[in-house]
């Protein structure tokens, strides 16, 4: 017998060979039905695999990452085995499971293959799934690995398999097919009941682009056949909501060859966008006793080395700045901090005088390989919304619990209401990994999780996880379409105090180092408006829209009285547009749809007539013919109850 | 007898061989007492020298430029005189006239000299100049000359006079001094009555490091005592004013060794002052039409070898930024102008949507040797007030005049009355220099000719001085100590639509080529704001200063009234402080004095009792006690005086 340990700490005395299949069942039929893939002692084993000592076990269905994880294996060799049979002579190379889905890098020789091909490879695959062919893992002598590959003409595997120096060698069989794998299947392919080729790419063997070009296939697969569908559909809304798309569609920005990758321009409407969400972090900022700065882009090498930074990331950075006639060095910033570090130095401080904080919209800029990067959100140029508390050790509590209202009120704002943080500690292991006082990282912890508690945050703590200069705080938000994205940090810094020797005078009249705090709420503007895009599709709240509402004249004849309503509205502070052009009503709603713009307002004949106006929402509900007054204080409300005062 | 022809266009027939000096005389005995300096056929010549030719002459007096040349000119002989005379053995090198008196270089062997020193030189200046000697010009062979300065072991007087290749060698003698000289003297030393040693400091022989080193004795002299006491008294008041004191005394701004020089940190209450400035022109930008846009402070090597900048600057700028692990190279934005046209060229453009009107707070880096750098007007990074208008040529003659009426709200509201305005265009003479149609290139001309009459402008017109690539109109801007700067600069530009192949579809269906127009009525927010510190003295217009009042309680006991002054203020838009420290009332009042805070608002048991404030301001004036709303209506009324709405 052996003692088998699970999750909740329970502990069933089992027979030695008892499979994590038969211990699913053990425990109920409903589980039994849905276990699709197991862990033993931490290492992924098979749901068949016999069990032979004692040790904790994890089942996992579809509903678990690593389930998923084990669905989509076993469906990338499913994917192969239909592959092989539709292109013979075709050489595998490998096939894991990706973060939604998989795929096969696959050398196809003269076979070629495009999105025609993908139905046919789908029926294939499905044909095989239905089978309901066990995957089985058996053990192979290195010998026997390589004969077998010798015999396929797979020169790939046999340099994978080469290669392999430590372990046990296994193949892994289904059906007819036969592939080289570590395992982590699920029982068998009949559980695979939706599959779907979502795309084929070029990708070099091994990733080097003087390997032999391959073709990726990527395919995704599902229990459900309506899961596919709503996959698809999600896919369909992401794409929609690619930020790239929007932000060209709304006129927010744009790139240019020239100026160069990842440096945005921000066309007008974007460039008014981010002055509003800049303006509204500015008005909470300063009545949480921030104080602007302004430092420039660049500063002397010498301050990078002083702060670290160029030590650590120098190399790999935008190089230095050499100028014609002096021996001088700079570097374009890469982080706000040194700068501010220096601010700070500018005066002698009292304990009286803390806590100062400095706030910054400041740009940085950091180099990115061009293939890394993405629109708004991986660029090479980007605005943080920067600010740095530098406070006493006992002021770190309060400090903290005022960021994590600030960043809570941003998030509330702007509709993130799904989200969850992570405070990042020590790893009590390796004590010598962290600069800084073990005093002061003590009571720095215990504030944040305190502030974290207090606050009403769902978090996690994570051992390790911290920076060596400090603890930290990280928000991780869920968007619309249930991604997830980082947003906001808050961390404590031991460091940089040090490295710039800052001080003030305690009460007892002696210099002490004070504590920084580095936080930023949106993160960067860039990242922020690409997040805010994809998670509101563009529908930002009314209060952040750069246009409210479009007056829409029926006919030439009342544009005068269009032009009333515009100047009303104006003094009313609400943003409006105007459209006189000479197209019929229909069209000039269809356009400010697309445009996303909050409220259409109609006049004609009636209206003019009131003194009132025909009110049309984005999405088509219709409103009737109100006042200018009503139609204020509809917006007003609405903007109310998004946009509190912080 | 011979025709001599003065500036208001009368002849005068006189005897070969008669002096300026006796021109003046033939006009008026009041000209001749004051002439002190003539030029003749374009060449300065003494008031003795006979005039044996027809041509045209001009007298100058003190209140003439020239005059002040030839007075301080003249000056410099008597400084050297004096010299000798006191250090005898001393060699002299090269005494020119400045913007503002004159200085000599000096070796002075073993001799030292120190401001203890100034007064023993003013008094041997004074004593020689009451001698009443006259000056006299005469010719020199270049033998006899290098004769006269072996026997006086000068190596710097014959190194000159070795160097001279044309015209005449002139000595300038008066009393027992012997100068070499060019001419250009006031008739006698008698008419010097105040002589002034400024300063001391090095300079190397001709300006090469790699010769001697000698010293730089500056002085200045006037006609009248009062002349001097009144240019000393300027000076006094320009010390005080020196925007790098003013900086540093109220906290707006400051350098760091570590970040760089040239490179300045804003701190709070500079970046406060920014940013009204900011959001001052934002909001009369956005009146005009104005769209703001953001673009990044660095650009492809390319973009600025499109727009010409590399060519033009790229070796006496900061270096080109490499990338680690790619081809490309980057550039310091040293102009926006290039990153406007890329965000032009995002869309394609009909006449229907000109004219454009891009603006952006962009800064920008140019290199500067660190000895050129002067606190805020010379720096190494700053921020344009910049735009750029994309307009049709029709439409160039009434954007120019919108853009001159921005400038002239810009310098009403900042309380700058005093300024002229240059046209440049251009040399008619040499057609090849500029690009650009000739019909353009009228059309603009007698655009900004037409408005800067129509505005009512005091303008010049410069032939020749237009830059290559259009013509343009600059602001001369008068500060409250006389002092003239070049502030604001409108600028019409055929090149960079050409460069960058920008385009509109004309009504005829055709592609033409937009006109640009440059324009920053600021020019730079650090320059603008060093000269309005040093025009203002740091008493900045009321609606731009960062704070308006300080409330004072006077003692503990009204801290609480002190403090419902203060919201009540809040309430009011009046921006306030308030000072609980415990000191007595009177050292607030000097500390709140020093930082130019307009109004102090006194709060006792009386104004507690009346519900009213004792209302001191900047400068001394006390308004007594009154209410909070009246207070409010004085506040608004003073801004109003001077920001008006655009």
């Amino acid at each position: 017998m052996i003692k088998i340990t699970l999750p909740d700490g329970a502990v069933k005395e089992v027979e030695k060979g008892t499979t994590p299949f038969a211990v699913a069942q053990s425990i109920s039929e409903g589980l039994a039905r849905n276990v699709i893939s197991a862990k033993f002692n931490d290492t992924t084993v098979e749901t068949t695999t016999p069990l032979t000592t004692d040790g904790s076990l994890t089942l996992y269905t579809w509903n678990d990452d690593e389930g998923k994880k084990a669905f989509w294996h076993s469906s990338s060799h499913i994917l192969a085995q239909a592959l092989e049979e539709l292109y013979p002579g075709i050489k595998l190379t490998i096939g894991p499971a990706i973060e939604n889905g998989f795929y096969y890098d696959v050398d196809f020789g003269e076979h070629t293959i495009s999105d025609k091909d993908f139905e046919k490879i789908e029926t294939k695959a499905l044909e095989i799934a239905r089978g309901k062919h066990d995957f089985k893992l058996r053990e192979v002598s290195k010998a026997d690995a390589l004969a077998y590959y010798k015999e396929e003409n797979n020169e790939y595997k046999i340099e994978l398999i080469e290669n392999l120096t430590d372990g046990e060698i296994t193949f892994c069989d289904h059906s007819t097919f036969t592939d080289l794998c570590r395992g982590g299947h699920i029982p068998n392919t009949g559980i695979v009941k939706a599959f779907k080729i979502l795309s084929v790419a070029g990708a070099y063997w091994r990733g080097d682009e003087n390997n032999p070009q391959l073709t990726r296939v990527y395919g995704i697969s599902f229990p459900k056949q309506k899961d596919l569908k709503a996959y698809l559909e999600l896919l369909e809304e992401a794409k929609k909501r690619d930020h790239r798309k929007l932000g060209k569609e709304l006129e927010l920005f744009t790139f240019s060859q020239k100026v160069g990758q990842g440096l945005p321009l921000w066309l007008p409407k974007g460039a008014a966008l981010r002055e509003r969400l800049e303006d509204f972090l500015k008005k909470a900022q300063k009545k949480a006793g921030y104080e602007m700065v302004v430092t420039p882009h660049i500063g002397q090498k010498e301050l990078y080395v002083t702060s670290g930074h160029y030590a650590k990331y120098g190399e790999d950075s935008f190089q230095p700045i050499k100028t014609p006639k002096e021996d001088e060095e700079f570097l374009l910033k890469p982080m706000n901090c040194p700068h501010h570090c220096e601010v700070y130095k500018n005066s002698p401080w009292s304990y009286k005088d803390l806590p100062i904080r400095y706030a910054e919209f400041g740009t940085v800029y950091r180099y990115e390989q061009s293939g890394e990067l993405h629109g708004l959100t991986r660029v090479r140029g980007f605005t943080q919304d920067d600010a740095h508390i530098f406070c006493t050790p006992d002021q770190l509590d309060q400090e903290f619990k005022n960021v994590i209202d600030l960043v809570l009120y941003v998030f509330g704002s702007l509709g993130f209401e799904n989200f969850t943080a992570q405070v990042s500690v020590r790893d009590l292991n390796n004590p010598d990994k962290y600069i800084g006082k073990v005093e002061n990282w003590e009571k720095a912890e215990q504030a944040i999780i305190d502030a974290a508690k207090d606050k009403g945050l769902n978090y996690v703590i994570e051992s390790g996880e911290a920076a060596f200069y400090g603890p930290k705080l990280d928000f991780m938000v869920k968007d619309a379409l249930g991604r997830q994205w980082q947003l906001g940090t808050i961390q404590v810094d031991y460091n940089l105090p040090e490295r710039f020797d800052l001080t003030y005078k305690g009460s007892d009249n002696e210099l002490h180092r004070p504590v920084m705090i580095h936080r930023a709420p949106f993160g960067s503007m860039e990242r922020f408006i690409a997040i805010l895009l994809e998670h509101t599709g563009g529908n930002f709240p009314l209060w952040l829209m750069p246009q409210q509402c479009i007056v829409l004249p029926v006919s030439e004849k009342h544009e005068n009285y269009a032009q009333k309503v515009l100047n009303s509205f104006e003094n009313h502070e609400i943003r409006a547009l105007i459209d006189n052009r000479n197209e019929t009503v229909g069209k000039k709603i269809r356009e400010a749809e697309l445009k996303k713009i909050p409220f259409m307002i109609i006049v004609g004949e009636q209206e003019e007539a009131d003194n009132t106006i025909a009110v049309r929402k984005h999405g088509g509900e219709d409103l009737g013919s109100i006042t200018i007054e009503d139609f204020s204080d509809l917006i007003k409300k609405e903007i109310n109850s998004t946009l509190k005062s912080f």
